[in-house]
């Protein structure tokens, strides 16, 4: 047993954003802790801190699906640990686990809230990526939601991101036609030379949705599947290209997440569009699937052994970049999975 | 067999609306029918013509389920005729049919063209309504798409109209909690008195959507299958209500069709409350199930022989008021069904 304090650091959330989150938002708090832990406790030390999306929805005023994320309290984040010390039967000092301790370096969990990960497995940041909740999501959202169909087209928004750039490898093994749209030149080519899409498209070379909208259609000469990460203007572009019986996934509204969410901005309406091809939207959230995560696994993991899948991340060091690191996904900047090494 | 020729009278539909659709559109033409019939045809001379506010999607100039309603022919409609003369063995002479003749007073058809009406059974008028395609639109759109479960909280919008009044009946029938969103005092004392609903809502008495949003949300404390048959505004209040795995049945967006379906009007993006509630919409067209209106008769029928069905109508007398008829529908005249008697 560990008999000193250990010198922990915390982000705090402290104030509520109006627009884009930043570091003005958290404090960085320094204090000890002591490292006593009571039986069925461990002590874990944070190695990979996740930065993700949904965080910056919960930061909302409004309530989403869930009262929003309290104020002065450590931001809540996944996390992937080390133990340093144990009091449980299920792991030892050194094994890696997940857990959803948040943006702090040190931490206690009871071991309810830990899950065990087997670093020979795969890459242990994988837990947090294309093993864990962003896998997840992209797998029952694609698959139950979307239902892709071999010889279908399937379009991805955010296709560059943790979930977007899963969702458009498992469509194109689901037979289908894969068409990603990304922001820059980089991200497009990336799509095209290491997942082998279809084609790519990069938003930010249509300075006008209609445009944008055009080049969907030309490339892709219709949609059956949409899978929306961004909302937006990008999502206005794609839903005038949808075909008969076309499935509209809502996994996230990224676009509209620095205030969008409080006073919702305007966009063109669209119902019509689902009426003449009796097409259907639907959100989904990674929690409704949590306890199917096993028959994900069992389909995804062994790709992702014999390295069939890609899995891009965006690592960035140090525990005091977390912030900045969070407002980053909302300029686009990450490839696939980001996240804070500390 | 009639030798004489016959005095016909047709609306022709000559010019594309840009805004609402009126008699500058068409023009009557009065011309002669020959009377004589091929094997296997029959002349029939219309006795109720529809007026539906699909007609004016068609007129859009974009293409909507199908190519834009041509210019200078008959305007297509449903009509329920009798049998003038027959040279089918399927109908004789003084039989009511339905058929898709449009606004004509006579008019030759194939006998595949015809279905025959027994007007024993059911006022011949319910071929256009609770019996024909609205019947039809309300009771599949509900069941098969909006899936209301008992207890749960219907909304409907365009309560006060062809389709809308047989939803919320049809959800009154499932056990749900019902309210309905019409125009008006008249209507909605309607909707409360003789189709018993749970609660009615003019939206016409509240002069913001915020304002009705929150009506909304007073009366029914969240709605768990919204029925929509007028998009725009009102929508737009009752999308922030929706509760989880709410299911939204786009069934009509006749607020925009004065225009907007060529070019889209602005709203408040809501994707995020789909998000949010892992909530479904859907487009219908009653056509996806005509091969299936079997179905739907052998539970419906016997409600309207019984008269356990209310289906309100709302006759206008004259061929000559046909495009007003029509244009009157996007002003909310109509209560229930609209048929021009002829």
């Amino acid at each position: 047993m560990q008999e000193t304090a250990l010198r922990n650091k915390q982000w705090i959330y402290r104030k509520r954003p109006v627009g884009r989150v930043s570091h003005e938002h958290y404090e960085l708090a320094e204090n000890s802790l002591a490292p006593d832990i009571a039986d069925n406790e461990v002590l874990v030390q944070s190695r990979y801190i996740s930065v993700d999306p949904y965080m910056r929805i919960q930061q909302a005023e409004r309530n989403s699906w869930e009262e929003p994320h309290p104020l002065d309290i450590v931001q809540r984040a996944g996390v992937i640990a080390q133990v340093v010390e144990s009091r449980s039967s299920k792991v030892a000092p050194g094994d890696w686990v997940l857990t959803y301790s948040g943006w702090q370096l040190f931490a206690k969990c009871h071991q309810s809230e830990i899950q065990k990960i087997d670093p020979n497995a795969a890459p242990v940041t994988t837990a947090l990526g294309v093993l864990g909740m962003p896998g997840r999501t992209a797998w029952f959202g694609l698959m139950e939601v979307g239902q892709p169909k071999p010889g279908e087209t399937v379009v991805v928004s955010g296709a560059g991101g943790a979930v977007g750039s899963l969702v458009a490898q498992f469509a194109k093994r689901a037979g289908c036609r894969v068409f990603g749209i990304a922001g820059g030149p980089d991200k497009c080519k990336y799509l095209r030379d290491s997942l082998h899409l279809d084609g790519s498209i990069d938003y930010r070379a249509f300075s006008t949705t209609a445009a944008l909208s055009e080049e969907i259609l030309k490339q892709t000469a219709g949609v059956d599947v949409y899978f929306d990460n961004v909302g937006g203007r990008i999502t206005d572009a794609v839903i005038p290209q949808i075909k008969l019986r076309a499935r509209i996934v809502i996994c996230g509204s990224i676009s509209q997440y620095d205030g969008a969410l409080d006073a919702p901005e305007l966009g063109p309406r669209f119902l019509h569009h689902l009426l003449f091809q009796r097409a259907r939207v639907q959100g989904i959230l990674a929690r409704d699937y949590t306890h199917r995560m096993d028959e994900m696994l069992a389909i995804v993991a062994p790709w992702v052994k014999r390295g069939e899948i890609v899995f891009p991340e965006t690592i960035v060091d140090g525990f005091e970049q977390l912030p900045d690191a969070l407002n980053s996904l909302f300029e686009g900047k990450n490839l696939g999975k980001l996240l804070v090494r500390v």
